[in-house]
């Protein structure tokens, strides 16, 4: 049972914009990364093991507060925690921290909710359960840690 | 004295993913391109008019309701509405609609608050007024079309 | 029959980089999406129209020559040409120019070859000739407006 | 000295499109972010280190050729050697290689000429000499390397 994953990455140059700093759309790929990170974690991949139907993970809900900018080559932190497990829809909490040294600076959290779905053969998407064997894998975590 | 913004864009291949529907990073894009065109519609631009020190406008909180999702090639409407005017920031409230004929089907909801900030040589930033130039205006759209 | 296509569009905020010049990913994007215009220009579209199996265009060789940076605003025309039209591939040339007033600054030459691949249930791709009602549309541009 | 540089990376959800592989404008961002790591690796930033004037490396020329698609969760290894070493620009040729247990399937080559340039304040860049710290630490890769 698993209800949090940690991985660091590095910024790219590619994510920075004119004003010098990373483009707040990112946060949404590093976002996703650590919720694929996650599952991969747990022995399963979100897309390789389905077969017919295929399942999906829409998003329903992204929600980011930025509270300090970071920067190319800049090491950060993301931590994945699970908020809410449901049927149909898992909600995980994020921070992104810039690594200093030992220090972490909180540079932003976030909160995403995803949906499963079963996609058909021309792209509509069902909401339907969350495969038994995957929920199994997974927990909410300790409230103390949810906190912001 | 503006308190919306509407423009009309197409959904690019390279905004899909292998699901097959737009990415959800992809809605921070359109976001900011409804935020720059309302600048751009009272006569002002976000970069180019400012000089020393240089005026960023960096997020502070952004958020999504993903409704339904779009495909390559919709059509979709974004609809920019002022939803609160502060010294030092503004609050963009924001409608994603798919185009059907004359219909108009919500894909999406979304918020954004950027602050004002001036920028140092360093890329340094510090939150700062909005230029009165601007504030001038900008007003908040009537409560009515504020409502979700 | 038609050999060419041009739009304009408008450098968005996202497309910079800390250089404060577009990425070069960017122009990538940009001659995609003229790739599109031009497809829909002679009443096709790339996905849509096709059904079982779907057919893509995956691309087998793409170059760019970068003159003049592009910058947040700048104005672009995206001048597209076929260059070759073979029974399986399409080889298109670009020009991306930077709108001054009347004139236009040749900013980047691109050149992209295209192959027509029929994609089967689990995503392996084939590749196949190009649809006789698409290739009926299209022809190789004259040779003056293909030199450089 | 130094004359290439590998590294490897997952492919991310977010670098695919609705054909279900990795949308061709990624190979750019791989392509500069073995870039990055070469420069790092040679104990020098591309970007932190520059003081007054900053030094930046817009691309001049940059071209791919694509051999076998890659999809998500594919590992891949992306391998830049330097082809050329002029006094004020670099030529790297890249092999990006899906790797397969013990295998590497070469998906994609790239080859990318950068110019040295110093920006000015208001953003103009100038073509200038490699600083001699840099060019010290970078030899041409052997040619039996290079060959396709």
């Amino acid at each position: 049972m698993a209800y949090e994953f940690k991985f660091v990455r590095t910024v790219e140059f590619s994510e920075t914009d004119m004003a010098g700093i990373v483009h707040f759309s990112n946060y949404c790929k590093y976002m996703e990364a650590a919720e694929h990170r996650f599952v991969r974690s747990i022995g399963y991949s979100i897309v390789a093991d389905q077969t017919d139907p295929r399942i999906g993970w829409p998003r329903v809900h992204v929600e980011f507060a930025y509270k300090k900018p970071l920067r190319f080559e800049d090491e950060i932190e993301i931590h994945l925690l699970v908020a809410r497990l449901r049927s149909k829809s898992i909600t995980y909490k994020f921070r992104f921290n810039k690594i200093n040294g030992e220090k972490r600076e909180l540079a932003a959290t976030g909160e995403m909710t995803a949906v499963c779905v079963s996609i058909a053969g021309h792209g509509t998407m069902k909401a339907c359960s969350i495969p038994a064997e995957v929920a199994a894998q997974i927990e909410v975590a300790p409230a103390g840690l949810l906190e912001d």
